[in-house]
């Protein structure tokens, strides 16, 4: 991070891109007094506060891998790269604190695409309340994005995804599939203003969910959807050595717009949008049984929807609506496939 | 990070490439309780110290801008990546505490390439007193990598580079130029393990001098040279609003080898790769100059040499052997130019 500058004094072509982030971000860092120094110095300082302990999480966002630079709008890039970003801390049940940003760039993306994506990462920045502390840039011939997120959590309070026990209740947050969805509408030309595309192009991760069952100390295990239930939930399972039994016919699922009529239905199965879909980055979490009965049903105005529970064999199982059980086939999202 | 997981359970390529990050770089995560939860969560927790506050930055390191693949062996890459990111905690006068590993790698580098890379990083890790807390993985077609890393100083101890004042003297750590040298022979043929190479390939950041100088509130400004010191010292400057006048016949330069005779003498000039070579990670600092008197000439087993001064005016000037002076051109390591 030695490489971000406070000055153009050289005027070389890093200080000047750097000097074009700096100068678009940093009405947020004076929002915030716990980053000490920010950009323009070898790292920056930032304060925990007593009690609490630090959450630390990258996520890769790259052209071609995690989105497509002729598809995806340089402001959703720039939004999507933070709050994938602060997923992973929602589901720690933390609060985002501040941000690293490395982004490498090709040369004729440092105009208009630069300022887009700006704007873009700075509306998530100020929504998601997330200032940025620092970061580095490099020129490459394709845009490469690795973001750090450090949160904070009160002592002892963060949710892993280890601690989930036989007979817990699964929940998830709010609907599953409709990224994928959006991802689909726009891949077959969608335009990026389809309310259909939304949720894939600007998600919104569950921070306030997260941080109220924390804060409560209700969820046992908790993680974020981000690659597909059939993914993520053995993954849960897994850290916790159990299995889970999941009930199909609970599982809130993307509703197929009406207007596109029956090609649309056949082209779409909401239920295999919802149990392999990434990008809904809604969470899943287990809370024990005593627990789950109190649960409300609408968290932080986000609706919680209960869809399985939690068992003692190591089989993920689902469901369906006919009372047949199968194994669950993990069918999300891998970038190693 | 979601993207980390602590099990092979699901048998998907992701889990796969973790299993073996995990398996090789776990014995560091236990020797270091501050990491509360590592790898194998959404995020990892990590527990900052009291009267302390947090240094973070974070560093590309990438195929064929940062290193070559058919050059750079894979220890180098996995030791040089994270003690260049070091290098900066180092500047600040801070105390590595532990780091997150973004990478990407092509399907052909999963097998030897990974295992030597993680040998070199965990070298690394193990001698900088480092340990890995996290990180994210994905396939990309070639090899990239970007480190962030979390340190830790005293309340108000970070030094900046922004309170450098004219009259304070100027020092640097080693010798400058030797990394470039070795570079050069690395191009031209020579084999890694020629000793003239090993400062390109494993650089030591100077953490030890850094928080000598930080805990004593030693030095007003402080950064570490990582483009070159023509490219780095007009940054000090800008970031101080001063100027320098730098002595040429105080700076150490690279050694050429006699073994090469003549040619190598013609082919290197010491100063050029001295004022212009990037990748030595020395330390730039000021000291007022009272302090500067009674400051040793080796702090941790390094050397420490008066180059030049800080001056009102904001000109880099150097004065050569005939005591000629000259603005200093900004030669060093651009990835933009």
């Amino acid at each position: 991070m030695a490489r971000i500058t406070s000055s153009r004094a050289t005027g070389n072509g890093e200080e000047s891109l750097l000097h074009t982030i700096q100068h678009v971000q940093l009405p947020m860092l004076n929002r915030k007094v716990a980053v000490r120094v920010g950009i323009g110095d070898d790292a920056a300082v930032w304060q925990p506060r007593s009690g609490y302990q630090t959450i630390l999480t990258c996520d890769w966002f790259l052209e071609d891998t995690h989105f497509l630079v002729d598809r995806h709008p340089p402001e959703s890039v720039g939004w999507k790269c933070l709050a994938r970003a602060l997923s992973d801390i929602a589901a720690m049940g933390a609060d985002p604190r501040c941000f690293l940003l490395s982004l490498a760039l090709p040369k004729e993306r440092e105009g208009e695409w630069l300022r887009r994506f700006l704007k873009g990462l700075r509306s998530a920045s100020r929504s998601l309340k997330c200032p940025i502390a620092g970061g580095d840039t490099t020129r490459r011939g394709q845009i490469l994005i690795s973001l750090t997120v450090i949160g904070e959590c009160r002592r002892g309070r963060a949710v892993r995804r280890s601690a989930a026990r036989p007979g817990d209740v699964l929940f998830i947050t709010g609907r599953l599939g409709e990224a994928e969805y959006g991802l689909r509408l726009l891949k077959s030309g969608a335009k990026p203003s389809d309310p259909r595309v939304q949720k894939h192009l600007y998600p919104k991760p569950r921070l306030a969910v997260g941080q109220w069952l924390a804060e409560r100390k209700m969820a046992t295990a908790m993680m974020d959807l981000s690659d597909g239930l059939s993914t993520d939930l053995p993954r849960l399972c897994a850290a916790s050595s159990v299995g889970a039994l999941i009930e199909q016919h609970r599982i809130p699922c993307v509703r197929i717009s009406r207007t596109h009529g029956a090609p649309d239905r056949k082209r779409f199965d909401p239920i295999e949008l919802a149990a392999n879909g990434g990008d809904d980055y809604e969470l899943l979490f287990a809370v024990s049984k005593s627990r789950a009965e109190r649960l409300p049903r609408v968290i932080a105005g986000v609706t919680v929807t209960r869809i399985g529970e939690i068992t003692a064999n190591k089989k993920i199982v689902i469901v369906n609506s006919n009372g047949k059980a199968k194994i669950l086939v993990n069918r999300g999202w891998d970038p190693f496939r």
